[in-house]
């Protein structure tokens, strides 16, 4: 049983200390922090947390306390882990890790060196749908990964601090991107060195300081292309899919707006919908459980199990780090139009590019380009002749 | 905490075993019951449980034990739970409760002379969906019910028992129908009687003596009326899918097959692809988690919160006694050929029909029929004068 | 080319003119008759047909005309049809073909007697997906039907004469059980003889005489069920379904809600969304053409080409018959509360059941009842013993 | 009625035909033009066609013909044209017009010098999702359009010519994101100037020489993002999909593999599934009317009805020339890896970047960033305050 400090009292502490408190589980949240009292106070109270506090210090110092959750404003992230790893706690911190991949850098070394565990709080990565993806295609399912796709849209973030670039270092690209980047590791693997990105990026609707749109390509050592989309424009919800396509298939994901729940009512849903959901009349799309759609339960499964195992978690302060240092590369790429590397300092993956798959043979003189079946039931083979690198074509009877 | 022994070591055994030690959880089986030595080591093994038994009664009456699963084929839930009851233990039981109304009633009246906690685990009222929805159709979401209709078909149960009537005392109406019409009833309202059912069944493929295929009715006091589809004859994995209609909205849930996790793989997926899958290459529907999906989760939490908040869960004995009465009345139909009375010598919900809407008034002297927009654009009306009855169209402008 | 004229200036024959003016066209509706004299000349106008008449005689009789298209409310069919056949006109009547089997076999007697071309307006048949999937079914894609299942809900009819018993003979079963009822035949096979039926239907929300929803069952001699289920009381646009399931295989086809057209708009589409859509705002499921979605342009493409080939269209006034024949049964089904035979007197189809498939042997001791992937991988077998009748249980290794 | 001369004998040339014939069309090829002459002749035959001939200056100067429509390998497509244009035939290109700009450019200037009518073939702006969503779009349903998508990826092309450099003049992006392009300009508004894109591309798979993945970016002067996606690569069929976001909402678009049409079989679906299915076991995705829902027959209805009525078509060559212009810029920026301007020598749109909106006020003193319900169903507004810049937020009960 871990006895664990909060710290933050929005929407992700709620989801946060919900999914923590549920389904019969031996953790809980025993100490609160916000940065205003009445928030602290009024969170304690509704989601049952024996004590409350408006000193950072004194939440992560509590006595009891053996595991910090972070889930502050992005630029508090810092802050926050370096006062951890001094109290010697473990620490789980919400995405990003920082606002930028120095901070980032710093903090890992921060853990690193006080030896405390840490934990990267990248929920997409843990959802349901997710976690079998990755395994069905780190086994080979769809062959050599070739391109993913992750896009997060919606109207735009709940709190005020998002859209202050004060309080959140950036737009779209550090408050979805990061999710996105991430996911697209996952899939393309993360022993696969990530070389250079291209960004575009806008304010195109918002009186803001910060990009409201943004879409990205991260092209890897094995020649994997990582494609991110998020916007803050997005109207209809949360629009929240993953795409994965390799030599050999295909995985589609729908997290959000269409997964096998579909309800009309003329009158009105009479509640909560759905995170970001826009009108509760007329067609909506509710969620099942929202936490465990997101991730959230079985990310803090793995992350306390790992704590009591003594073992790394899925996804830790490294992770976190890479992703900071690809969104840099991205920022620099909105600025310069064209492709920059991504300058990682450290780099724990695999060294030397991948090598490209052979062509596929269909005989000795021919290699195959393709094979289809025609709509007159008739097999038309495309060859290239090894010789001459002419293409042919040739027709098999079905 | 609580320390369960399960009875039942198959298919169904494993997915309550997996639910209750999952995530962080407090619980613990910790006496495995099977009918057979080698299961139950295995299992115990498998699933990490301290002890196994090959004896009903030493499982039950295991001093630590405060809690009886029971995961048995069918014709075993009577004499397990009448034992649970006398041991005084708390006792939950997989559906459907017993084999017939009459089985099920003496097992009811068991548990309460005993005093004894009883929950009937009907997991597809529990799926984070069903839940959800439950709750808006409760609210009004979708106004008067007017129609459910629950599917379950697939191509056929995974033990032997299942198939042998000496086991399950019945076909695709005991195993499946019970989720079907439970659902009903909840979204329904369990307050409202069930009158009257007709039922088709038949065998139509499998060298079997139970019916492999069933569609029935229930008609209820409110006018409702409740569609279920049953068949171990289905291609193309499990087909779960839920509606509800209203007066003012309606609900469609698929909780298998179209849930936002689509794979296409030419080289197999490489495991386990969800249960009732049918192949392992080309087009796949993989389910997130499945044991949350099913409603597994969702159906130990509130069982087991309740037995410890001193409450009723939401679906107890008295459930699973109205379940089989209801299936007896389709058996009765499915020979008769006509609509059979549902005779419910307990019933403990709601006297007296509910009152039918009145109509809709338009004005002083119409009822209001319907109102449409046409491709013009302009919106008709249709009327019912009070007066003469007669049938009238309004064209009004857009 | 052919020289139409039109009965009816409502939604069908709107629909149905649309349809045999487009596209490049070669034929044209030249006359279009309608019982009021504006509808007639509005009509006129806006579908630019050459003449308009009120006089049903004058309409059927043009000189010109070769071709007459009945889109009148039922109770009219029969007159129509009659004065068709004695003019020696081609004639296309829409669904369905009468009001009672009695009338409907009058009708298909007396355009046989003539010796006119006659085509039934089943358009629900001839939807693109409707066409390739009978396609498939009968060359074996499923193996052998068991059971289909064909739905159309919405919130009501566009005219007032549909909720008027005087002018449409009945409810939701002669309005859209016909369409779900020829659906069945076309998919089990029309050479099936249709055997009873069990009906339920009520009035659930309307003013009117006649029912708003039902159900039905079918059951073939074949052993297949069709189940048809329509409502004027669903919320949320029109439901328009159809599955079919065999021993090898099942067909899902969505024609009007899910077909791959979503739109968000918090704004309004700003103009016609689809028949029967409910609201302009948020989700909206419009549908791509139409006219060609519903099956207009292929029925009429078939019916054409058959006229001019000297063909059998794949709908004729048999099909109706039968149509009627199986409504009428549904509707004594419906008051005396039991199955009821279906008494073709006119019976074109095969004779003598068909035998039901003999059980799959797995050796020469044992029937395959199932065959399943585990979770762990292994493969489980459910045999039955030949010589005792027993039901065991083998695993093989994956 | 027209006399077409159709050069191609192709998957191309066949959906074309087999579109101007269908459902009593008053149209006709009556001549056929193949390289080859077993081709052109067995093509002949099959397509019902009169004569065939390998010499295209015979087909184009035939002097029943008066259109002559162009189904060639794009290298082949500007000399068909300047021959149809000297014959003073109108005439129809398939996509893309030419390999680069400046070749699309001669060939704009050589119909409008000769005055024949030009029709541009870019059939996925026909299809009838499209065009209504087009329609919504201009009617202001999803507000200013932000951003577009389309994507267009299978296993590669059927012909030979496709893959070899020298017949097809590149790969992925001439074969298909001409496509893409089109239509993003389609739902930006013509009249909007591209002004630069970014572009990705590689040979990720195949032996050839051209490139089998790309994905660009089209930045408009409103602000606007048209993403493509295509690529040779993927597995599973025909992805065919497009999106168009706006400050008021958005389209999703399916064309192919989701359009309300799913099979299941065990055996085979024993016939042809739908251009670039792959297997035909399994759960399987048919398409109804292929040529309809491609977008033919809409396409070949506007061409033939705007040459009658003497009207430009909706696609013409000078969208052809814009698109290759487009795509142009697309080589160039995967060569230096940065973003390239679009340079149009012809510009026939507006002049002048399009305002971008205002922001959005809540009251004098602020503007409205977001406002979104919370799970307690309290409304949170975010507000910036006009004078200081800052963000705040405030509560505002349900």
């Amino acid at each position: 049983m871990h006895k664990i400090s909060m710290l933050g009292a929005g929407l992700i502490g709620m989801f946060y200390t919900q999914t923590l408190h549920a389904n019969r589980s031996r953790d809980r949240v025993h100490v609160l922090y916000s940065r205003t009292e009445q928030k602290a106070k009024e969170a304690a109270a509704a989601w049952d947390v024996e004590k409350w506090t408006t000193d950072m210090d004194e939440a992560i110092n509590d006595p009891d306390t053996d595991v910090v959750v972070i889930g502050l404003p992005n630029v508090l992230h810092k802050e926050a882990v370096l006062k951890a790893a001094k109290a010697g706690k473990a620490v789980l911190c919400t995405k990003p890790l920082a606002t930028n991949a120095e901070d980032a850098l710093e903090m890992l070394q921060a853990v690193e060196s006080a030896g405390v565990f840490h934990g990267y709080l990248e929920d997409l990565t843990y959802t349901p749908k997710m976690l079998k993806t990755i395994d069905s295609v780190r086994k080979g399912a769809i062959g050599k990964v070739l391109w993913t796709r992750s896009r997060e849209t919606h109207p735009g973030p709940h709190s005020a601090w998002f859209w202050d670039k004060g309080s959140s270092g950036g737009g779209a690209i550090v408050d979805m991107g990061c999710h996105c980047i991430e996911i697209s590791r996952a899939l393309v693997g993360k022993e696969v060195r990530p070389l250079e990105v291209v960004c575009w990026a806008d304010t195109q609707v918002h009186p803001i300081d910060v990009e409201d749109s943004a879409i990205g390509l991260i092209r890897y050592e094995s020649g994997a292309v990582g494609q991110f989309e998020t916007s803050w424009c997005f109207r209809g919800g949360m629009d929240l899919r993953d795409e994965v396509s390799g030599t050999e298939g295909t995985v589609w994901l729908n997290h959000w707006l269409r997964t096998g729940f579909e309800m009309f009512t003329n009158v009105g849903q009479q509640g909560y919908v759905a995170e970001k959901a826009e009108g509760d009349k007329g067609w909506l799309f509710p969620v099942g459980d929202e936490v465990a759609e997101l991730g959230y339960v079985h990310m803090f499964t793995d992350m306390l199990d790992a704590l009591d195992g003594g073992k790394k978690p899925m996804e830790d302060f490294y992770d976190g780090y890479v992703v900071n240092t690809i969104m840099d590369a991205c920022y620099r790429s909105v600025a310069s139009k064209r492709w920059e590397p991504v300058e990682l300092e450290l780099w724990r993956g695999a060294e030397g590019a991948e090598e490209k798959g052979g062509f596929v043979d269909y005989d000795q003189q021919h290699y195959l380009i393709k094979e289809e079946t025609m709509p007159d039931g008739k097999t038309k083979l495309i060859l290239k002749e090894k010789s001459s690198g002419r293409i042919v074509e040739r027709i098999v009877s079905g």
